[in-house]
């Protein structure tokens, strides 16, 4: 018997790539998908819920999911502090636990993950995000906070800024400044979603790079919070505990 | 026997290695080395002078080599209008050939060569220069000129700009706009000298990228420039003739 | 008014995709789709068939579509050189032209070019290819037929093989063996189709790289070949002749 | 006052890098260096002394300075389990620690690390290396190594085979096959020492990188053990304590 797996936002487009690899997966059961005209009841007996909704309908399906003891993976966002702080209770109210993550995509969490523990040993550290030229924000989120991330650490080191001796520049041509670290947008008809991220010192580089190829780079992701869930009590944010990172 | 080379400015890093190149070739035979303290005479007999020395000497080095019948590889800065036409008349009353070029680095020759043939097959085009971070300006000239390129070979071919739907950014994320083709320029300790282009399409991209490890990456453009000089009369400029491209 | 297009096997995944491509061109008219359960006929009055059918298909398709002046932009598979002959003599027969390619992903096809171009400049090379893990053959076709370009090339240059030091290696580490060329193949789930040849010498390297991120990546040369197939007479073989190279 | 080091081996090339870099760092002071011609005695009063010398020599060297109460930073090679823990047992009776590790490039030890994280999340891997053509072994011996903890991880967390269904093949175009992971060799004219490993899973691929431009990559991770070593009480093997990895 595998894990019974309900899906909420089943026919969205991320619902239904977890719905397809529920069905493929020899160690899960797909137990119930819901959407628009069915109810969230249809999930009752579940082990596991994953919800990919709307922020209107998150709380609710948690509500009900946590009470009745299904533990639940969600990748819907709009979470304020006082949300967590809901959901948190509702966890310690119940044998179930959450996870909540804003990004499921391994690969990205891992290159944030390695970067941060990268950055103190570097001099040098700039961050190249690739997107699709349709994406309205540059740079993207994910490479603000990589480089948000890579300053932190080089500020608990007490390190000093990146060395550069630009004095003659086009505008632009180095980058948006994030807290001292300099980030690249490329936007690339044809590409979907990279993030690179480079570090130098003396005679070397270190280079941690993410492709996204499609848009079901997050299922991998979702499988393992579904599979790992009963392992983390209460509630977690963020993929990197169930990384061990 | 071998071709016999001249090497001007001998001492100089540039010229070192070229000595040290010419020494271990088996098909040149090193003829003469000048620098300070020697004199241009001493050239006299060789088949080929190597002149990477100094905008101020340049000319009388030249005047005198084409004056001989000896073939001239130049890698000195400062060549004006006016001194190219002076040395295309010095050639024309020679047997002698020259070359002039601004950049032996073959790969990077290549990298603008090969960008130049692309650029109308593909509707996004962004390039990204990585140097040391004692590099004083951004983006380098070399990937100016390959964004200039590429500009040009876009309007020739009557296209329209790179689709980019960004609408909120940070200062200098999409990089620096060269003639509508953006350039990144990444100061990194530990890199020399790189430059990579990139194409984008339906569903595929083309990168030629171009990696000098050390100084000496324009060793082979200037021994294919001494190997190859008889085949190519009068002057010369730029290595892409000799290229085949 | 556009350019009238028809396309044959339009149901299949090839293709659909290209219906798609040419209805949201606004240069190019859908003029007719043909697949089982309609007729060759239909095509009647267009001014470009696309055919990606079967083998067994193309030619009473091509024999049609060039009887009736309609030019011919052909993916399927199987032409034997007599078939290309028999092509070759009723394009002589009639106004209309044909282009027959094996592969119509601009960037790969540029990719062998330029790896063509750049071979006899370098002291080293090799390929690399990297494709999901479901491909049964390793390495690709793609690959083997870039290292024979190389090889070939360097043949013609009469330079002497790659320079490789290697006296002790385990089984497989330094990669196929293509005419002197290594040829490396990586399956990696995630992956598509992407493939990189290197070239290097005395300090420096240029690498071309090429990724297919989804299979539709022939559209832009599929539609290379429509817009411009009134200005290549006869029977082109190959999409090189269309890129300029 | 800059920690007092001392540099045993300072003619050689790796010992005279140090010797630069120490004098160059405001926080060091360069105190003694020792090579043939001098003595060990030299060393006496030093904080941290640098050994990069021979197998013969770096017992004698190692005794002397940890029963002098200086710590010893080694990157000479020759350690057997035997050697390892005679020096362990050194450093218990003395005040002084030692840092004992085969590889100081920082950007290679994380690379591996990180490697060994990032394992278990992904179904395929793969290693490939790259080097400058007079290196005698394929694949290189981190190549190797890192292949090993990648299976090794995998091994931990009950992975199946990566997925590969390659059926015709040419001999070696899949690599080398280290305990189930494929390791790829390079050699290339220009480069110096890379490495990268590429991890996949459903529409994404992570990828690791690590460059070394040139023969003074391991001053980094030399420095930081001088730094450091004062708070690595004992023997310590490899640099990854020092990286808190």
């Amino acid at each position: 018997m595998g894990i019974k797996v309900a899906v909420l936002g089943a026919h969205g487009r991320v619902g239904s790539a977890i719905v397809e690899a529920v069905k493929e997966a020899e160690d899960l059961d797909l137990y119930a998908t819901v959407d628009e005209g069915s109810q969230i009841e249809d999930i009752k007996g579940a082990d596991v819920v994953v919800d990919f909704t709307t922020p209107n309908a998150v709380m609710d399906n948690l509500k009900y999911a946590l009470g009745e003891g299904i533990h639940a993976v969600v990748g819907t966002t709009g979470f304020t502090p006082e949300r967590l702080e809901q959901v948190r209770s509702w966890c310690q109210e119940s044998t179930a636990h959450a996870l909540i993550a804003p990004n499921f995509a391994i690969s990205a969490v891992l290159t944030m993950a390695f970067a941060k523990q990268a950055a103190q040993y570097f001099e040098s550290a700039e961050v190249i995000e690739f997107h699709h030229p349709n994406k309205l924000d540059a740079p993207s989120g994910t490479a603000v906070h990589t480089a948000e991330a890579i300053a932190a650490a080089r500020k608990e080191a007490g390190m000093d800024a990146c060395p550069d001796a630009t004095d003659q520049s086009l505008d632009g041509a180095r980058g948006a400044d994030v807290q001292g670290i300099k980030v690249h947008g490329v936007r690339m008809q044809g590409m979907v979603a990279h993030e690179e991220v480079i570090f130098g010192t003396q005679g070397q580089t270190l280079t941690i790079r993410q492709d996204s190829y499609d848009r079901t780079s997050f299922v991998p992701g979702v499988l393992l919070g579904v599979r790992k869930i009963n392992e983390h009590p209460g509630l977690v944010v963020g993929l990197d505990e169930y990384l061990g990172i």
